[in-house]
């Protein structure tokens, strides 16, 4: 990342405090307050350019969205993707989204127990020495961390082009006892899945006939219920 | 396969009465007899032409193993590898190995509850159209059927060349709420496993460098138990 003209970033992203949040702590059980509703609350945990979080929050107004990376280019890109995104469609102001400079590492002091729905890992850092695996955002450690902050209706719903990565999520998800649904070892080939928003590297890599790794979590006990009722389903 | 030779194929078969067990239904709950002796017994479902269970026989001499399929001549020739096998290892019988004649769909007629210890899935057919996934050896209504049959330290042992197999598998294994232990989406690579032992299809694909995919699932009570006291393992 380049950090010629960082402060001037940093007065950007403190002009734009209807969409970016520089101090997430202080919203740690208030984020309903902050959207002005109870809609679900779903985080994309690494954010980078926000593509993702852009098309997810015009495409599902009904869910309150946050974007967290810990650098600030990333939140002013992103942030001038949401605008884009939204201009687009003709709003005025993104109500159902904010961009949140943070540390994953200390997620448990931005959001309170329950507070979240949904966690997006897209296309996480595969970190591949074994010395830096604690890092990888589907470490047990996290696991531990997210399970805190899901409500009932709670799901992860991981990406990644990393087969290693995506190796060592799985092995992590059943290590830690948590249920997994549609794992899929080749997103997008010989489908074309219309609900599905592509973040960069996703256009990038499925560009090139890379396979895209993709697995749901159950967490929340009304989401593992749900799951229950529907799993035969798959196999019939 | 050829069915040239078939009725020279069953007599060969029925000379064999110390390796080749054509009615398999009459030994359920008595394979410790055939065996002579209580040691665990590990099963190899589709078998094939033998070149699994005839290194798995000399490297594991404290183990019985049953290799199963339904092709006869494929039972004659996994004899003759298994006799060679041993013959080079300067052994007189293969005493802790049979080849057994059976169809997989009715396994539950082969073997009592709790009489086997492992299930070897090796290369399984992957049946891609639909509306053959029943037949498919890790669908769910094969796994109820495996939990019957496997003891307290029950285990099962995938491997497969096929990404869609294996991508079915894993849901298959998560909606029957297995334990998944050790899932590896490229078995091979970078790492020498002295303690594999490599099916015919393995040994080609390998050598065509295309990837292998294998998973443990842990079905016993005292499987799952020591799979818990070492999971952390993989992380630290």
């Amino acid at each position: 990342m380049r950090l010629r003209g960082r402060k001037g970033i940093r007065e950007n992203l403190e002009q734009q405090q209807e969409l970016v949040v520089l101090n997430p702590q202080v919203y740690k059980g208030r984020w309903a307050e902050v959207f002005g509703n109870d809609r679900p609350i779903h985080i994309e945990l690494g954010m980078g350019k926000g593509q993702f979080i852009s098309g997810m929050s015009v495409k599902y107004p009904d869910v309150n969205f946050i974007g967290m990376d810990m650098y600030d280019e990333l939140i002013r890109r992103a942030s001038e993707k949401v605008r884009a995104k939204w201009d687009g469609q003709g709003a005025k102001e993104p109500e159902t989204v904010r961009l949140a400079l943070g540390n994953i590492e200390m997620i448990e002091e931005f959001f309170a127990p329950g507070e979240v729905e949904r966690i997006y890992l897209n296309f996480s850092d595969p970190w591949p020495k074994k010395k830096h695996w604690r890092r990888r955002l589907t470490h047990p450690r996290f696991l531990d961390k997210y399970r805190q902050l899901l409500n009932e209706n709670g799901e992860i719903h991981f990406k990644t082009d990393s087969r290693v990565l995506f190796e060592f999520s799985l092995n992590a998800f059943a290590a830690v006892g948590l249920q997994m649904n549609d794992i899929s070892l080749s997103l997008h080939e010989g489908r074309i899945n219309e609900a599905h928003v592509m973040t960069e590297y996703e256009s990038k890599f499925v560009g090139q006939g890379m396979p895209i790794y993709r697995c749901e979590v159950m967490v929340g006990e009304a989401a593992v219920r749900r799951y229950q009722e529907r799993k035969m389903e798959m196999f019939e």
